[in-house]
């Protein structure tokens, strides 16, 4: 029997790479997640990523630490930047977040083909999404297009004619069809976590429990509420 | 009178990148340096660069700590693989060297990306060069322009019509045409440091001394001869 191929999946803790994740063990791919800590005020999005790893049987997990901080710029890792609250989906998607991270995808991409390259693995899945993010230039699919044409270039494996394919399978999705897909497939969603605005609560595995307020928990919550169902995160912690 | 336009330059402490530093000042740009603090084995190559921004009048200089020796794969960053030593230039230039750092160039360009964005910068500067580092896929031409055509679609600045051009002003030059315009600029390259496998030596500024024989040395000796000089990182200490 042949080995399962190698893949390396970018994982935040979130619900969308979760869901991006389980996609990829389902096409048979040995994954081999990668969390990144670079600043992020919250912890919580570095433990889901191990409870998610873990659960959904991924075969390596590393958290690469990164220094996003020192060149600030973004409410995610600048504690004097607000996180906005509240907001309609109209508003979400109107202009770039202020919790934009300049480069972000790009300078996790290149770590993921660092990856790669180091495990002969041919196969970057990323759970960006066009829809929901639609603020982002890096989560469109013109620049993982791109991105993908400048990694045939990059490394050994591009060069001796064995490509990197960027994965994206979430990008044309909405938010209720990617939970629906998890679903699915198992996730579990109680295990992530998407808040920009967490309170402590030793009671849950994550050691938080979501604002319920903020751009991603909203997205969350209505996601979940179309199809009938109330997000695991906010149930009351038991 | 306007601010001179601010540039991204990528600075490893090394020949070429101090050369390009020289070249992005000339052009009138105020120069922000960016190292990168990779697990490199020689702690020389981060205080090279620290003195040559300086001596060169950068308006800043950055040294970002990443996480490439969890990925291993490489002479640099890994113990146990040893730096070859008196190759002649033909054996150097065959396939791709065991100091291959993987993917190595894409992940520090994404960071100069990021600062770029942060500064509104529209300019990145790389010493790579493809002439004597054939055998590395990250310093060709075709990567640099695959490169740009990315970095387009993954920013604000390049979403909203102002690009980011990635400037790699020694790609086709030879070692002896980098170090005649280094001089002519007033580059001091005793500051500068290339080898792999470099000898404690708290006289020098650096704190160490050249090994003279591994690739990077051997590279620069040449070169230098060539131009009826000494390297002089290669003179006796004092």
């Amino acid at each position: 029997m042949s080995q399962p191929s190698p893949a390396v999946v970018l994982l935040s803790g979130g619900l969308d790479s979760a869901t991006t994740l389980a996609i990829a063990r389902e096409q048979g791919h040995a994954c081999h997640a990668l969390t990144f800590d670079y600043g992020q005020r919250h912890r919580a999005e570095l433990i889901a990523a191990g409870l998610v790893a873990q659960r959904l049987g991924a075969a390596s997990h590393r958290t690469a630490v990164i220094d996003l901080r020192a060149f600030g710029h973004s409410a995610l890792t600048d504690d004097d930047i607000d996180v906005p609250k509240d907001r309609d989906e109209t508003d979400m998607t109107d202009g770039i977040p202020v919790t934009y991270v300049p480069a972000r995808n790009t300078i996790f991409l290149s770590y993921a083909l660092a990856l790669a390259e180091v495990l002969d693995s041919g196969d970057v899945f990323l759970g960006v999404n066009a829809v929901d993010y639609s603020g982002y230039p890096d989560c469109r699919p013109a620049y993982i297009a791109a991105f993908q044409a400048m990694a045939q270039l990059a490394t050994k494996a591009g060069v001796e004619g064995r490509g990197v394919a960027i994965h994206a399978p979430l990008i044309d999705l909405h938010k209720t069809d990617i939970i629906r897909r998890g679903l699915d497939l198992g996730v579990d969603y109680g295990l992530t976590h998407s808040c920009y605005d967490p309170i402590p609560d030793p009671g849950r595995p994550t050691g938080v429990r979501p604002c319920g307020r903020c751009d991603a928990c909203l997205i969350r919550k209505h996601a979940f509420e179309q199809l009938g169902q109330t997000d695991p995160v906010l149930e009351p912690s038991a």
